[in-house]
C-alpha cells in the first residue's frame, strides 16, 4: 500500500515580505519523513482569506493530509479559522471545551480572559482539539487538515500532540555519499544506476568548498536492503578509490 | 498604479524530504520586497514533471512573475528546463549561445564539456538568458518566468543578474515596535488602529523570552509618513512608557 500524501500550508505576510524565515516546513519535513508520510507540496500564502481558502480546498482534496501553520492567535490579523471554517462552509463559534482550556490556563496565570483570547476558543465544527502544552490555545483537526500555531516552538510542541493520531506508511529511508567530484564527471553512470535501481530515487546536490566541486549522492527508498545495494554500487563507481 | 506581483517555485525532493532547509525563498523574497515586486505565494513541488508542469501553469498566470529554483543541472534529476518547456509547449534544444559560454568555462579550467554538462545549453524558445558569474551554466527567463538554480550562493547570484531587467513598484516599507506584553493584551486597541490606518497592514508576531511574553507589532506599507503617523500612535499605545 503506497504511504500517506500530505500538503503543508503556511499562512503569513511575514514569510511573503522576508521579514521571518519560516522554520515550520522543514521541521515538519523530517519529522512526516521519520513516520512514512509523504510530503508532496508546500505552500506559503498571506494573510488573505480568499487566498487561505482557495489553498485549503486545493490541498485538502489533493492530498491525504493537510498541515496548516500560523494565524491562529488573539489578533486581528489570526484569520486562519475563519478560513478553514468557510473552506468547509462550516460556522465558527466559540466551543465550551476549548474555552475550558483557556479559562483554566489564563486563571493560573492570573490573567484576564478578555474577548481576544476568547478568538482561540472558535473551532468549526466537530474539530478534534489539538493539544497546546505550551501556551494553551489548542490547534484542530477538522477532516484532514490539521490546524497549527505558526510560533516554532508551539507549532512543533502541537505536531508531537498530533502526529501519535496519524497513521504513516514505510518511512522513507536514504542515504548519502559525499564525493568531491563535480556533477558533470559523475551524470551518466549515476543515471545509469537510477535506471538499474528503478525501485529508488537518486539524487544529486552539488557544492562548492574550498573552491572545489563536490557532490552528494543521496539515495531514498522503503527497503533498506536495496538501499544498500545501491551504496555498494555507488561506493565502487565514485568511492575514494575511484578518485 | 499597483505593484507587480510574484511568486517563486522550488522545486526538489531534497526539500520535501526534510533533508536541505531551504534558503532561496527568504532571500528572494527579501529582495523581492526591496524593489516593490508583491511576493504572493511560494509552491514547493517535487522533482516529478507533472507537477512542476502544473505548478509553473498556474502560476504564471497568476502572477506578474514567477521566479523558480532548482533543478537545472547536469544530472538525470535535473529536469526544470523539460518542464518549463513543456508548460509553454515548447521544444527543447541545445541553444548555442548557451553552449559558447559552456565552453568557453570548460576550456578555461581544461575540463570536459561532455554530454552531461551540455544538457545546462539547453534553453527553450527564444528565452533570455540568465548570467551566472559562479558556475557559468546560465539560468534563463520565458515570458514571465525566471528559472534558477537551486544551490543557494548560485541562486543569489542569478537573482543579482536579474533584477537590474526588472521593472519594480513603490518598495514596501515597514516598521517594527517590540513590547513585553502578550498579544491578548494589545488585540483590541490594535484591531481598532488597524481600522483607522486601513491604507497600512498591522502584524502580530508573539515570542517567548525567558518565559515573558513578548510581541513584535509590525506595520507595513508604502507611505513612509503614514508609517511613522502609525509608529507615533503605537508608541502611545503600547511604548515603555505605558508598561
Amino acid at each position: 500500500m503506497p504511504n500517506p500524501t500530505a500538503a503543508i500550508l503556511i499562512i503569513g505576510d511575514e514569510i511573503l515580505s522576508g521579514r521571518t524565515r519560516d522554520a515550520n516546513m522543514h521541521y515538519l519535513a523530517g519529522e512526516l519523513t521519520r513516520i512514512g508520510i509523504d510530503l508532496q507540496e508546500v505552500r506559503v500564502v498571506s494573510d488573505r482569506h480568499e487566498a487561505i481558502v482557495a489553498a485549503v480546498n486545493d490541498l485538502r482534496h489533493a492530498y491525504d493530509h493537510l498541515f496548516t501553520s500560523g494565524g491562529i492567535g488573539p489578533t486581528h490579523d489570526d484569520i486562519t479559522a475563519d478560513a478553514i471554517a468557510a473552506a468547509f462552509a462550516l460556522p465558527l463559534g466559540i466551543r465550551d471545551d476549548a474555552r475550558a482550556i483557556l479559562a483554566a490556563h489564563y486563571q493560573r496565570s492570573g490573567t484576564d480572559l478578555n474577548d481576544a483570547r476568547l478568538r482561540m476558543a472558535r473551532i468549526p465544527g466537530d474539530a478534534v482539539l489539538i493539544e497546546n502544552p505550551i501556551s494553551a490555545a489548542p490547534g484542530f483537526s477538522l477532516g484532514n487538515v490539521h490546524v497549527m500555531a505558526g510560533v516554532p516552538n508551539i507549532f512543533q510542541a502541537m505536531v508531537a500532540s498530533l502526529l501519535p493520531r496519524l497513521t504513516g506508511g514505510r518511512p522513507l529511508l536514504s542515504q548519502t555519499l559525499r564525493v568531491m567530484r563535480g556533477e558533470g564527471v559523475i551524470a551518466a553512470p549515476l543515471a545509469a544506476l537510477a535506471q538499474e535501481f528503478s525501485d529508488l530515487t537518486f539524487g544529486s546536490y552539488p557544492f562548492v568548498v574550498n573552491g572545489a566541486y563536490g557532490t552528494n549522492l543521496v539515495v531514498r527508498g522503503q527497503d533498506a536492503v536495496r538501499l544498500d545495494q545501491a551504496m555498494v554500487r555507488m561506493l565502487a563507481l565514485f568511492g575514494e578509490a575511484q578518485q
